[in-house]
């Protein structure tokens, strides 16, 4: 990990700007509307307000932006943990669809649940908000990859 | 299934214009550009070509946009099995990335492994073409419901 | 739910010994020596001690005695939720594997995300016991479907 | 790969003796009276007779066999085009079930869909025989990562 001072979510300053940057590199999450809400050891959540262009047949978040949210929330969880410089990718993920998404907000929570040398596990919760009410949407398992290690 | 004509790839016109106006209803593959390009009996094809909308951060097709097009195109293949006035829905599907998804056009191509009464299993193939070259970028497997039957 | 007396668990006698009937039938369960160790509502815990019969090349458990016991753990547990007389299959699992499962005792702890009308959704978490320390070392996600409905 | 002599599968017969005396080390695949079948290159097939020992409560294969020996399967697919000396773990693998395993013989048909420098994704079929009649019940998809590096 970085020697450098530690944001307020508990990560480095340096690996959260790090973070963000590469968010903001990815024309799909701008495409959605996605913003990378919070950031943490291990955590990281992503959100995106209902609209058109999320949606499916019969108006609710489409699976799969409720997936690529959850895949992008799972994989910066795993980055947040590994050095500045470093890059991951997503080996595979799975989706369990629990209810339709209807609502104006998806919120997706991901966590890591084992940090290995090479391969990051991570489970991601989807949650959906309606008036005020959560419900807990879609559950993610992810594998994820470290690509990339800074050079040193 | 029903008694009406047979469009050009196996399946009747009402069913193939069904499919087709659920597509066109999707948001989503709207604002990412995709088309449906086939369709037939338990097969369906989807067609995505390269936009920054579709991108992740190092300039490749987003593993969400290549979950939420095989998502998609498997879905579809289900629903061409399924009698005129079905409605589906996603119980769940898994995605292994094989590539790096560099290229101009993505095709998923889904088909059905088996068609129970209630649940559909499909399989879904992702490619990625560049400079007429294609590559299998990533496999899918997922689970289907049905989740309206038709009034009779 | 049944209207009978409640077990100690907070499931009803009628129910707890009817998924313990299940479970004896079960004979992969006894090959293994695995033993159906807690019941409650949405929750079930299976364990299984370490024999030559459950191990793989390294002499660690075998993933696939892993993803076993997940998927009768998660099974028991979304059974525990259905009136008595139900039975259940499993659609699907997946199973990540966090570590290698070197220890004494594997113990599967299974519980509910979200019980559907049909289709039910659960999460595992796999343990392994080595001189008295316990380590995550697999996770699965599981879709469980209510097969037969009792008969009233 | 190796310069040894290639056996009548195409593989080098150094390899083949290699995976077979892994296999023979699975105290698991013995338990439930597993055999290797066939082995190519990215090809393994796994078959095991029905017996008491591999049921669930109906008397058909244990969905956590179908998932055992599917896994088995896939993995010596992707050990079989490494170097010998090399080493396989298994970091996921995800089952759909097709319909009930009901029959005298479970066949396992795995292959390799991407060999990577480091992880290989497999896809299995499962097949289930009754009265010579053989019939898909299961599909996966897995990840295999390459463990250990042969000394050179």
């Amino acid at each position: 990990m970085t020697g450098g001072p530690t944001g307020p979510e508990g990560i480095s300053a340096e690996k959260e700007s790090e973070v963000r940057a590469s968010f903001a590199r990815q024309g799909l999450m701008r495409a959605i509307g996605a913003e990378l809400a919070a950031l943490g050891p291990g955590l990281c959540t992503v959100e995106v307000p209902f609209s058109e262009r999320v949606g499916q047949q019969q108006g609710f978040f489409h699976g799969g932006v409720i997936g690529a949210v959850g895949d992008t929330a799972g994989g910066y969880a795993a980055l947040s943990l590994l050095p500045v410089g470093s890059e991951v990718i997503t080996l595979e993920y799975k989706v369990n669809f629990l209810r339709p998404a209807a609502g104006d907000r998806l919120v997706a929570e991901g966590s890591v649940l084992r940090a290995g040398r090479s391969v990051t596990v991570t489970r991601v919760d989807d949650f959906v908000e309606a008036r005020g009410r959560r419900s807990l949407c879609a559950a993610l398992q992810q594998s994820i990859m470290r690509a990339i290690s800074p050079s040193t």
